[in-house]
């Protein structure tokens, strides 16, 4: 059994996706972002961070692990599923992983930042995000015109990049022209086990969301 | 053999400081990136993302990996050393890799951005940055008054998250009293690989970062 820390984010969908996907049994904590929950003493001994997700394996060491990317690899060395065996498929899988830990995430994130929490807008901190972002959606869309999946078969990458891209309205950044982003976004959002990670630890509700966003500047 | 395309940057110096602790033979291709050499067809078709640094492992299948932080997994694999073997290790170096990748990385970026590159000055934007910069230095400090090393011995972690510490000066980020961080920071420095590391391709000359930091904007 796995203990999921988690909220309804991004991040923390990458880890529920590929706990369904993986069919592996787990229990939620809901961690309540609007009340700062994550910032608690005891949420801080798990993840010294102060940030979701969080996974305990009671099948492994019963030791906390942080960051959704370092989850997403332990879950799939766990299972040996979602990522190859031979080096160079895991490099290719690793290679999208770490594209969307350090550039589709980040990037969003602060997109979201100044688009939808910040007080005062400013606009050409807003404007270099979204470009940004959308420079980074045509990079995937480039790569996806020749690959059905971002690492060849549907792998962790392809989970961690889509529970990113699927907000892209949120962040207020247009896929219009970016068939290739668009036809993959698609045939993961038809996967069940996708399709119901995303909606842990419950649907998204707007106001909740923008309340928890305005916590975390 | 390897072929490193590079440059003097914290996300070039990474890989650099892996060959030389890893005592790997490569060859360095100087990537120019006040010029734009990054954003070439030929090197894009290499990296569609258009950023250093990329490896060539001319011992393996001779195919271009992108994205630093693959890169180190990718050498950790390959010569069995700065990664720990079990799961458990192995996930704590993830972990902490993860950490440099998604907020050490992209935040010290924004940072140098606002507080470097930008032509107008947005006060507000720098702080945010500057602020969550010390944050995260202030989670490392944390952890490192437990730990030697982030993961418990020297590992890519360390290395990974040290390339980028380093330069906390450029990003106009204190480290006043925060003196674990200190002592990991100089126990790092005190390793004559990761010294050859960080000069590579050559050494530091301010105004060519300068000049480079504003092509990236």
């Amino acid at each position: 059994m796995i203990t999921l820390y988690t909220a309804a984010t991004p991040n923390g969908w990458k880890v529920s996706v590929a706990l369904e996907e993986m069919q592996l049994p787990y229990t939620v904590v809901n961690v309540d972002l609007s009340k700062g929950e994550q910032k608690t003493a005891t949420f801080k001994a798990m993840n010294p961070n102060g940030r979701i997700p969080i996974i305990i394996d009671h099948d492994g060491d019963g030791l906390p692990l942080f960051e959704s990317g370092a989850i997403l690899l332990y879950l799939a060395e766990k299972t040996g599923r979602f990522m190859p065996d031979d080096r160079r498929g895991r490099s290719l899988v690793t290679q999208w992983l770490m594209f969307q830990m350090s550039a589709i995430g980040p990037m969003m994130g602060q997109a979201n930042v100044f688009y939808r929490y910040m007080e005062k807008p400013i606009p050409l901190a807003i404007a270099r995000y979204q470009n940004e972002c959308r420079r980074l959606f045509e990079v995937l869309d480039g790569h996806l015109a020749h690959h059905e999946y971002l690492a060849g078969t549907y792998s962790i990458a392809d989970m961690a990049n889509w529970c990113w891209v699927r907000t892209y309205k949120w962040s207020g950044i247009s896929i219009d022209g970016l068939e290739h982003l668009r036809r993959w976004k698609n045939s993961i959002e038809a996967r069940p086990a996708a399709r119901r990670g995303v909606e842990v630890p419950h649907k998204l509700e707007p106001e909740k969301v923008a309340k928890a966003g305005k916590k975390l500047i």
